[in-house]
């Protein structure tokens, strides 16, 4: 016996309670086989009532994403027409980068429930529970220089922001180059890894990790007070197939706008979401550390950063606090 | 038996000759496996004499690489202190990446005798015989921007043209971004593969191919008139131990200048070795066609390139032809 067969019978009889005895004689399976069944489905997320005597009830089937749930939002030509969906992973990235390498096609897209060792910039590790999130990594082949690469993490930051604007109303803002936040915590990251050969760029896996149905039961302690979730500021449950879509569209969008019209367009839609312009910054680079007033982007998607005695500075990378 | 007890034997006798009857007895095995193990070496670059019942003479043994040799031709601190050393691999850019992706040290360097599927530029096929050339891949972990990975391009071309005119007296010149050209005539191929996390360049694998001791006979037809090489130029035979230690000693200078002042003393040094700029050129770019005349390096290394209207273009990518 498989799963889908118990999981038939108690979808047909949603609402009504079945007992084990009878679970058992209809399915031809012993009592302990349809308890084991039971805890198997609780694990992926199915919830029943068991009340004794009267059996078992099935209250909630879990949000699992489903392939063409997604495609159905699509506006898009090539971005998320492709999607490999999986249950589970260690990361999108690599699965993504192993497709990218046999030569999948631009806007390939990754998908998972749930990643057991996803990482964030500088290794860090990224939580990734299942069916909580939007865990994705998509292949991007842009035909334009390296040194452009940075630019493409600041579009990526803009279509991730007006796409969680547009599902769920949560007013996201970007932090320099590329974290998303909600009153100072974080709710989404991006991780563009480029793989370049000289001046050019051979393909961008673009990894995008949104915190959209976390409870705050879900945020480990390590991170109460940094990481939050569209659920827990909306106080709604978010459709994840219509804000994969969404990001897919938006992406495909001003991706678009980037390669007929260049970076200055896409440079001030990130500045009118950004939540580091104006604001007085910490910088940790890999030159040290820099304080001062975050003034501007610059053409290439740099920070520009004033200090105190009024000099400028140009930072290419680096981590950015808020003060 | 091992190739080294007859070789040992053979080199021991250097200038003599010694028959297959003699051969096979003093190391007791058979006639047809002394004439086996003759041709094998043969396989391997070793030259013999063989003359009916006098026997076999060793006339020359290889020129083959030996770390140690290598080494002893070092004055840098990183670069090249750790050697891989193969004797055949389908392409030293995949192993370089291969130890990079496992935690390789910046300077780590993977040499090939011989390469049976190695690529330059958009995929071409790198034409790479055994003992005739230098082969190899340097893993190099600068903590720069990605944006300044074409930066690296030219600093490459730089340290590897300086060390064949140190070497060798031929006077290769650079073409842009990173072709080392003697008359015309290609005599080195570069290939700088980036890897970046974000605006951060995670390594590079810096490839590296210099016709050395190709004889006109070795260059294939359809490469004839388009590559040469240092021993056809020079009609010398070339250090190839020498001529790599030199390479990593210029390019781990190099590097160390450009960390500590910046791109503008690399740009100089890549001016005054140009065979690019103040020509007519033709460029394929991604965008198509242009023509002109190049008439500087900009400051992020990129092309500067006047048309017959006096209008300036800059080129970051494409394959330059000079006029």
């Amino acid at each position: 016996m498989n799963h889908n067969q118990l999981l038939e019978l108690l979808e047909r009889h949603a609402g009504e309670f079945l007992s084990g005895e009878e679970l058992s004689r209809r399915l031809s399976i012993s009592r302990t086989a349809v308890w084991k069944q039971i805890n198997k489905l609780r694990e992926d997320g199915y919830e029943f009532e068991a009340v004794s005597r009267k059996g078992y009830r099935l209250l909630r089937v879990p949000d699992k994403l489903a392939v063409s749930e997604i495609q159905e939002k699509l506006t898009t030509v090539k971005f998320g027409r492709e999607i490999k969906l999986l249950d589970t992973t260690e990361t999108t990235q690599v699965e993504a980068r192993m497709l990218a390498e046999s030569g999948a096609q631009s806007g390939t897209l990754v998908i998972a429930e749930e990643q057991t060792g996803a990482r964030g910039r500088q290794g860090r590790r990224w939580f990734s529970p299942a069916r909580k999130g939007v865990w994705m990594s998509m292949v991007l082949r842009p035909s334009c220089p390296l040194s452009f690469a940075p630019q493409l993490t600041l579009l990526t930051a803009v279509a991730v922001c007006r796409a969680i604007r547009k599902v769920s109303d949560v007013e996201a803002g970007i932090k320099w180059p590329n974290d998303l936040l909600v009153a100072g915590r974080k709710i989404c990251g991006i991780l563009i890894e480029s793989v370049g050969e000289d001046e050019l760029i051979k393909y961008c896996i673009v990894g995008i990790g949104i915190d959209a149905n976390l409870d705050e039961s879900d945020v480990p302690d390590e991170l109460k007070g940094i990481a939050t979730s569209l659920k827990i500021e909306s106080g709604l449950e978010i459709d994840r197939a219509a804000l994969i879509g969404a990001v897919m569209n938006e992406l495909e969008q001003l991706y678009e706008m980037y390669v007929t019209e260049g970076f200055a367009p896409i440079g001030h839609l990130w500045e009118a979401l950004s939540v580091t312009l104006g604001r007085r910054i910490k910088v940790r680079t890999p030159q040290g550390e820099k304080s001062g007033l975050a003034t501007a982007l610059d053409p290439a998607g740099a920070l520009t950063l004033m200090d105190d005695r009024g000099e400028m500075y140009t930072i290419f990378s680096g981590e950015v606090q808020l003060d």
